[in-house]
């Protein structure tokens, strides 16, 4: 279905630069699974290191957030931009840090009630009210 | 700049309606205040009391998800849907809410991740892998 | 392949509230089928009361708009948000409230010429005309 | 504010194939007004007589749509797709072709509406029930 | 799975209109493939032939911009419009105009990186710099 | 207008972080003018080192792809994503780079013709034909 072969792993091992990223994937996450996102950006390799080396740096170093809070706005943005690839994925690594039913039951409803009133203010094409702007 | 006429509080005030909506608008957050989308959706009553109560029961209720996740997860929906309005109103609403700049900073970092990434997997069209799915 | 299990009638059963849901779009409807939007929302039985209420709200009353209007607007949101359910399911509902191909197909040509106009707008950046704006 | 120079009325008479489109579309809508998207579009006459032909074809030939209709569908696409210019343009024609305050109002509504079920499908990645499908 | 019958070479033949363009796709294209897209568009005739000219005039007459260029224009767009049907076509098509992986590769990261970026400016509400705008 | 304050000279000398990202923007750029997307993201000097390395690495370096045309790609891009910022910066770097009226009329019109088939193919649901798909 992909634009791009899926790389196997016997495709992986045969490049020192994919094999290092598959072999740090499967270290950080302590898991033998690569998902299909990396095997479709194998066949690119500096962009392979480029988004998952940027990928450890914002979603998993500790930080200000929790690491569940980044997986939902994750979720939020991949369902605006209608990534059924990466709705699929990132509630499925929601779920594996622990979201619960209900907890995904009211970040769908969020998503929802935005995607409302995202389109009101667009068709009414509300300007932005003074109080809302930073003023340098 | 708006496609309709943004009520004024005379305005409001000469609609029943509008009123009541306005007047729980302000007892709700504890404020004066009345910004500008409420002011667009008053041109249609049933269509403000509609969107209102539905706010109040996705945001304002206590529920599974803080008061500030739940203000991030609407930024990030608004950032993908390319809302202006509601990225302002929201990240606004954020801060009062205690979001800090590293909050701030890392949300946006996360929305941006997720929009190349996003982009990556619709360009590659990368299939679902059969562990993310959910089994009946 | 949803995110969330699809409620079979057993399951809908087996809930109070997703039941009064179900039974409520059935006889509304006329029809014993219940499509999987709602048997995937009733995860969430106070989402799926809030959304189907709105949804006879909007959809179901009388009004000033006739109900195949409706349905032909529905899908023109649908398709630029790239839904493909909404799609499906509203083209299917068009057809059913009498949209006859000769409509189909004027409304599928404005929905593309539309992307182009946008896409072009976009592009070009033009600046809205003074004549456009509504002026309190 | 524009990334192309709008076209003034000089500007288009000095070119006979920007003037050509410029008469017809005074002539078709008995106006003197050309509104700034073609002003944008004359840097490029071929697509200019194009994108204006198509629009003649699309929205002012006689069809099985109202052009009400057919305008308030080219809001709904505008507005999922964030075309602020869009979104003015054919809300201000839309209004001169007589949409009232209420078909005003019930358009904005199924607008939001739909921008939130297109969100929860998305969300919950609904699979699309077999009963939608066109079969050969 | 369309929303539309796909029309065979059998139905092409019934009708004088869609057979014309048929021809000319094939002739234009010297090969005897016709895809899904044009299939699906032929159940409007007058749509099916604007949209095939205005094809041809876009990206099958000598230009300014390299065909291969064009396409890879194509993709990008289909991608952030989430197209997945644009995007295959697209991508096999520039394949076949010569598109080596190298350059593929090149594309798909290009359009990461504006996702990324894009969303970046949207966050932040970054304002358009007096340098960037035109001036009349 | 931003979320966030746009970094003064001033500000971004108080950072050596940032200070060090702008010094490498100028370097790179041989202008001394730093664009507002860069103090917007000065606010989070992680983010804006690790997104102004990765334009570098995809947008500097030489490559596969004519620096023009990756930068007609972006612009691609980020009509179909609304950004109306990135729309203005990319459009002024390209023309910068030598972007002629002629390939920039070619570039909007296709653009523009793909945001048509862009929803043409999702209004239709046309399914994706096997001969473009990839097979391992």
């Amino acid at each position: 279905m992909a634009t791009v072969k899926l790389l196997s792993d016997a495709d992986a091992d045969a490049s020192p630069e994919v094999k290092a990223v598959f072999d740090d994937i499967r270290a950080t996450r302590k898991s033998d699974f690569v998902n299909n996102f990396w095997r479709a950006l194998g066949n690119d390799p500096a962009t392979l290191k480029r988004v998952w080396e940027q990928l450890k740096a914002v979603m998993v170093v500790e930080g200000a957030l929790d690491p569940l809070v980044r997986e939902m706005i994750y979720i939020a943005v991949s369902t605006a931009n209608g990534c059924s690839y990466c709705v699929h994925s990132h509630t499925a690594t929601a779920r594996a840090k622990g979201m619960t039913d209900a907890q995904h039951g009211e970040l769908v409803a969020i998503i929802g009630l935005a995607g409302q009133t995202n389109h009101l203010a667009t068709a009414l094409q509300v300007p932005v009210d003074a109080q809302f702007l930073v003023t340098d």
